[in-house]
């Protein structure tokens, strides 16, 4: 069997000036909003062929395997695009059930409250113990 | 009772070069993600105040209250944001269980099947019924 080589599906995607589309990331299942993360081609080519999340850090300039030192990567299970081509939803199996580099489940854990961003999750597991060599 | 004109919520958003965030909106109940868009501080503030979706149209350079048109409008229930302060989740309440300018319940019906992007959803009410006067 052939690898395909037909790239029409990623010319189809409404790159932004940048060359960057946004990537809501969501649980399999629950249907949480685990992150908000951006892709270059290249991220999404190999998401999809490793079928694993692989994004563009737009701070550090470069590609980023989700989970490779914390070790919760993310399975991909679907992909979706809305209709006006500009922003993609990555379904997906957490690893360890934490997508947030603070320990918690979702990087959506602030809910806005008579006017004060609270804290509305609790920390899974410590950052230290996450990130310790 | 006097008015909340404390902006402190506003000033922690890490509101981007354009003063924009994107906005995730997810639909209370079924957590199915319905679109994608931006907002500015008055977008948000407005949002907040009038407890319905007011985005910012980067398209049109305006704000742009959800269903001005459609009678799609967005009852706001809770607003997240995330760890980096640089994107929200609107839970709303969908009137007429339709987000998508297509008639469609979630504008993320596209769905990349085998290389391919397939429409993974049906209209629900023909954009020329929604959209007549």
């Amino acid at each position: 069997m052939s690898v395909n080589t037909d790239t029409g599906w990623l010319e189809q995607i409404n790159w932004n000036q940048e060359g960057l589309i946004p990537v809501i990331t969501q649980e399999e299942g629950s249907g949480a909003v685990l992150m908000h993360a951006w892709m270059n081609k290249e991220a999404l080519l190999q998401t999809v062929q490793k079928k694993q999340a692989v994004y563009w850090s737009r701070s550090k300039g470069k590609l980023w395997t989700k989970g490779e030192i914390s070790g919760h990567s993310q399975l991909v299970k679907n992909i979706f695009m809305d209709c006006d081509n500009d922003t993609l939803i990555l379904v997906v199996y957490q690893t360890g059930g934490i997508a947030c580099h603070t320990g918690r489940h979702s990087c959506f854990y602030k809910r806005l409250d008579n006017f004060t961003w609270i804290d509305a999750a609790p920390v899974i597991k410590s950052p230290d113990e996450i990130y310790e060599k």
